[in-house]
């Protein structure tokens, strides 16, 4: 085979596995908002029928030749040829090496646990689940060891999350940064301040409240014409492809915050994928870099742009139209105040900024202890409410608002929490450099985002994955991530909300 | 390889097969009803990937394999698997003969052709479209060539869509009915009846019109927990799966009946589907025998059914509560009339039940011409428009009003036409069978589908393609297919509305 016949089979074999991945995508979103209720189980087991398919294309015989002679190659291949290469090549090495039955066998075993989860989690047992995470992890130490390491076991878990990353890392960022957050939440929780909680407990009504978040996504640049913006119980974005970006956020009769809060978190998400350079969108580098950079970007619209008190301000007449009633004895600064609030709570989707981190420290910890086997599987419920008294000063009363919550050890993802942690880091450390190019303050006041919007693309949007994590922050910080800018901006916010010295 | 191997390997490439078609058949669904504007090129093209990997593993050596081993087996296998190999052993023989690289141009050409067609019709000028036709004809001529035919050529197009169907049975239905239609059609039109129109013509809430299209599909008996009603520009039922059996209707503010009608004949297909036999919904026998069985579903619950007086004046009431005004002054009788009016009109799916088989008619005879080589595709619109005089006393102003109407031709579907008009005549047929066993007036006017859905089920439904359409009719009404029963259908209803001799 000779490297034109290579380089074509290679693009074939990878718009087929495109193509796969579309539809399954698009079969995702479709389940997850109107898909009928009898529907779910063949939809399932379609999608598994598909991810087989794109698993058998991409460990082929076909992939690993194809592979052979583009490496022997490489130096007639433009660059972003290379980088596709680079990519594949790595996917390949990592799956080639797990052998396929056991593969099937554990998709099969997280398909199972999932289900076991939800049981569990409804009965608030973890007697329930423990024995399916007992196998999940097992399959995943073996993994490992198929598939070698460096430093650390859980060093090869975090390369599918979080490409640049290792537990040394890791716990370099962590570390300090923990003591600075306890502490911080420590002099909130005994500061005297009152926050004016009456803008979240109000009752507003659904079809209102779709119009403010249509509203809130046209302000941050949402293309409706490249997405739509549908409702799920778990909100989330799918970039089908960057001109199908789908948002799927929901709204509470009795709440309006985490509809509103949940649309512009996946909005920023959704710009990411829009604005990907359409040279590089065109290959297998399309897409956001893989979640940290891509939660940075959700977690920088919902938090530091759609928290702050500029843009509430801006807002506030649209809130004002739509809501008067609601809205009538309430001040701009007093929606700041309520959206702002800091309060220990047990469940991390529902949890605050400041918070958050915290939540997430915790289950790092925890599954990287599993890994090294200093704790077991049947530990984790225990240990879990120990550091949730340790880190918030609350212990969950039961299974389901604690070691239960989240399904992402029960889908195989093990290894993908500090991702979040990583994404509010990232973003502060951003946006300290953007604000010393723009007026950001002015920019929400004004509810003008296009410098912002430009200056994003300009240095991170328009890569996709032709760059790394770590070169996405050096290039347009000049420095490796430093979690410095997050307890600035952390102290700073909360200092000011909360009057402390 | 064994019986068993062969058996297993057969049933996953089956699967796989199975999969694709409902991936592709989801992005369908979803690009006509909620897809963004910007995303339309790139599904496109996805279809095209995964339909390539349906046909390859179609046309592949190890079916070719799979299915010799099966063959010589066959006497091992049970009923159902039988059906299957002898179903999925014709597909292999008529793509396996036309040679793939001559499959891919032509699919290249339809969807080019498509989008010619649209642009002709929008522009009425046959000229831009008349080349893609031509090509495309060509190709239908080389692929009869390629998979031979007894008779007339004209026959291998139809088994495409009329396993059991040649063109000298369809001339022995369709000559003798031609007279009669006609002949029908100029009485009516020299009858002096007038009829009253008013309520075609109100304004009607669209939101109400949604909740009457709900209405009628739960009396129907339309599964809401294995589908969903959506909208779409052009009407259609899509079956994904038995569980998830799309309906797409539509409506507009100044007409009511093309919504109502709309959502009970695609309520009819769907039905069907929904009611296939859960044994044979695994298999590749799932869906309903394909076109002129399941058109006659939708006419007969569209047109027998819905538009029958019994069954408007069970929906009556929900029309006076839903639209207050607009009803007030028209009886049931009159809307029964204003929904059977009989009108020549230049466009098929606008043309109601009686002339719309004339419509058929002229689109079989012209492309069997073409075929034929009798006239060229430069002909069709003035041959068109002359048939229009001869059948239905109207000639088209221009070509969008004409030749240019349907998609049909543009996408490949030739030898499709006629099952629409198969489909009436079978729908007339069963409902006399059915006539005898249910008291079809009374179940209409008490709104209680369950003895009619129940005789459907028995002997139509539940067989899904496990039966060939002959089958379906002569064990259901005791003979062969028989135009009579749908002129005697046809001749005393418009006898009564139209107070003729």
């Amino acid at each position: 085979m000779d490297v034109y016949e290579a380089k074509k089979g290679f693009e074939e074999l990878l718009e087929k596995m495109n193509a796969i991945e579309q539809a399954v995508a698009l079969m995702y979103c479709d389940s997850s908002t109107i898909e009928p209720k009898k529907a779910g189980e063949e939809t399932s087991k379609v999608i598994a029928i598909l991810q087989t398919e794109f698993f058998k294309s991409l460990v082929s015989e076909q992939m690993k030749q194809y592979l052979e002679v583009l490496k022997n190659n490489i130096d007639e291949m433009d660059e972003i040829t290379k980088k596709v290469i680079k990519r594949i090549n790595k996917e390949y090495e990592k799956y080639a090496k797990i052998p396929s039955t056991e593969y099937r066998e554990y998709r099969e075993l997280t398909a199972k646990s999932e289900k076991a989860w939800a049981d569990a989690k409804e009965n608030s047992d973890y007697n329930l689940a423990k024995p399916y995470l007992e196998k999940i992890f097992e399959y995943n130490k073996r993994f490992v060891k198929y598939r070698g390491y460096e430093g650390h076991p859980y060093n090869t878990l975090l390369d599918d999350y979080e490409p640049d990353s290792t537990v040394e890392k890791l716990d370099g960022v962590f570390d300090g940064l923990k003591i600075k957050l306890v502490t911080l939440i420590r002099k909130i929780q005994a500061s005297n301040k009152q926050i004016n909680t009456k803008f979240t407990e109000g009752h507003y009504d659904i079809e209102k409240q779709r119009q403010l978040s249509k509203y809130v996504l046209e302000i941050i640049g949402y293309d409706f014409d490249a997405g739509v913006v549908t409702e799920s119980a778990h909100p989330y974005t799918m970039d089908i492809n960057k001109n199908n970006v789908r948002i799927a956020s929901r709204f509470f009769e009795n709440e309006i915050t985490a509809g509103l809060y949940a649309s512009i978190h996946e909005g920023g998400h959704a710009r990411y994928e829009q604005n990907v350079d359409d040279a590089i969108s065109k290959t297998a580098l399309r897409g956001g870099v893989i979640m940290a950079i891509h939660e940075s970007q959700a977690r920088m619209y919902e938090n530091m742009f759609g928290r702050d008190i500029n843009f509430i301000k801006f807002i506030f007449p649209k809130l004002q139209e739509l809501f008067p009633k609601q809205i009538e004895n309430i001040s701009a600064e007093e929606i700041y105040e309520s959206v702002n609030q800091v309060k220990a709570t047990f469940i991390r989707i529902e949890s605050d900024e400041l918070t958050y981190s915290l939540h997430i420290m915790l289950r790092y910890e925890l599954e990287r202890m599993v890994l090294e086997e200093k704790i077991g599987v049947e530990d984790l419920n225990n240990i879990w409410n120990q550091k949730m008294e340790e880190y918030l000063g609350i212990i969950p009363p039961n299974d389901k608002l604690g070691v239960l919550q989240d399904v992402h050890w029960y889908d195989g993802s093990i290894g993908y929490f500090p991702s979040y942690l990583l994404g509010n880091i990232i973003a502060a450390q951003l946006v300290n450099t953007m604000s010393k190019e723009i007026d950001i303050e002015e920019s929400l006041l004004q509810g003008d985002f296009s410098k912002i919007n430009e200056w994003l693309k300009e240095n991170v949007h328009q890569y996709g994955k032709s760059k790394t994590p770590e070169e996405i922050i050096k290039d347009s910080t000049g420095e490796g991530i430093n979690p410095k800018y997050y307890v600035e901006y952390l102290e700073k916010k909360y200092g000011e909300l909360y009057d402390l010295k």
